[in-house]
């Protein structure tokens, strides 16, 4: 990915927002957006943002309309319709909800604010993504269990559990870190980089198991005349819409991570003496 | 991923690399690197940078086991041994000789020197990749040709296509505007975060691939009694070696894309007055 991007438009970008790790959101100045270089750095931003924005709802939709329409619909009853739950929240939880909470801070219309109220909704956002991934898990493990499938054996659910697991310690290690007022300076100043490349890496982990699954499941219920389907080889309308939603997938998790990856559209945290406001409190006031 | 890391450590750091695209590399002083957090970074650095060359031997040695040793080895004669180069070729070209190609402006051995020799060498270990890609693409193609298969049906296909075309184009789009001479200064500052953001968004790509193409195959060949294998869901030792052979590219993606996006490892390109040498000459003499 993109590391250091093109000299830092917007203001403050060069304090390293980062690694700082600062609580105090420096408010910028109105004639600092009125640059033209700044005000097309954050154009681009947007049009980025409004893609990430289109792609999820179109993710969200897709899956839907596959497994409603083609899979049977949704129960939670042991049977193949509670295994629909499973692709529609691990997309709607691990990938989209998460891809979108990932982006929050680098929103410029949220650093005119105290950071405090956007790490909160951060740690929402992200709370609720892993909820709807947990009961995605249990629905597959429900149907698993219920028709004595054996769990946990493809490569698929070896990277969707990785996935699961290391977002469930990230959210641990990030609340405590982050949010938690008795966590030394010094440690969030040694986690912040570790939070940001564990993330990325999670919605890397995601993206692989979503397609993989994907793709797994086509293999399974496409079987051609064995079970009246057409066969996938023969790219039946349901095909053509799972394949599409794998490749919306791989387009939304390519534009969060580019949105990520972009240092002058980072929220520029820093503060000049680099000192940290006590945490659990709106420092702003 | 990490967009802006740590304070630079390494000199010449904050002339911001990716952005500047300038040829000249300036020399290391010797008492630049006795710094003790340069140090420290560099040895972080070569951490990182073993541990990347371990999973390349680890991917390339397991993924010529497991084709060698269940799947029977290799021909060129449309039968599944000839299956059996595609992915031994995609691991070898667009995932391990790819990633290694992609991080070696990173090397801070490479930094005391000219960066003409390394763009060519750069050059020439992703034309190898390249290369061995589209002849792991040709395998597949012979084999389902030969068997009346369709071709690029599966979301697997999709994908791992796309990485392909994006790489064909990356790297002719990457000669002409980095190794040509009349390649407009203004060409190349636009080209350069584009060739760096899509260089880790084919890496994502060719992860996605790997582990739904390694998932498919699995299902595929490990049917239990149908054929005389154990079921994949019994997790034979095939499955454990292919599974892990998926693990292996997983992490060794995270490694690259971390070396990739850490700031403070980019070679220090800038020179202060930001000049362009001309192209194809070593201007470093």
């Amino acid at each position: 990915m993109q590391a250091a991007g093109p000299p830092s438009r917007f203001p403050l970008q060069q304090l390293n927002a980062a690694a700082s790790g600062s609580e105090i959101g420096p408010r910028p100045q109105k004639d600092e957006f009125s640059d033209p270089s700044s005000m097309r750095s954050m154009m681009i931003f947007y049009l980025f943002y409004f893609l990430c924005l289109c792609l999820s709802v179109a993710c969200v939709v897709c899956v839907c309309v596959w497994n409603s329409q083609w899979r049977g619909g949704f129960a939670w009853d042991g049977s193949s319709r509670e295994f629909n739950w499973h692709p529609v929240l691990m997309v709607t939880g691990l990938v989209v909800l998460y891809g979108n909470g990932a982006v929050l801070y680098r929103i410029p219309l949220t650093w005119a604010h105290s950071k405090l109220p956007w790490k909160i909704l951060h740690a929402a956002l992200m709370f609720l993504s892993l909820i709807l991934s947990i009961v995605g898990l249990c629905a597959v493990f429900n149907v698993h269990n219920a028709g004595n499938i054996p769990n946990l054996y493809s490569l698929h659910s070896w990277i969707g559990i990785a996935a699961t697991a290391l977002f469930a310690f990230q959210w641990v290690a990030g609340f405590a870190g982050f949010l938690l007022p008795w966590t030394p300076l010094s440690m969030r100043k040694l986690l912040k980089p570790v939070h940001v490349w564990l993330g990325g890496s999670i919605l890397i982990l995601s993206i692989a198991a979503s397609i993989s699954g994907i793709n797994e499941k086509l293999f399974f219920v496409l079987k051609g005349t064995t079970n009246g389907t057409q066969p996938y080889s023969s790219l039946p309308p349901e095909a053509v819409v799972a394949n599409s939603l794998g490749v919306l997938i791989v387009a939304f998790g390519l534009i969060v991570l580019k949105i990520l990856s972009t240092s002058e559209w980072q929220r520029p945290d820093g503060s000049e003496d680099r000192t940290y406001a006590p945490l659990l409190r709106d420092e702003s006031d």
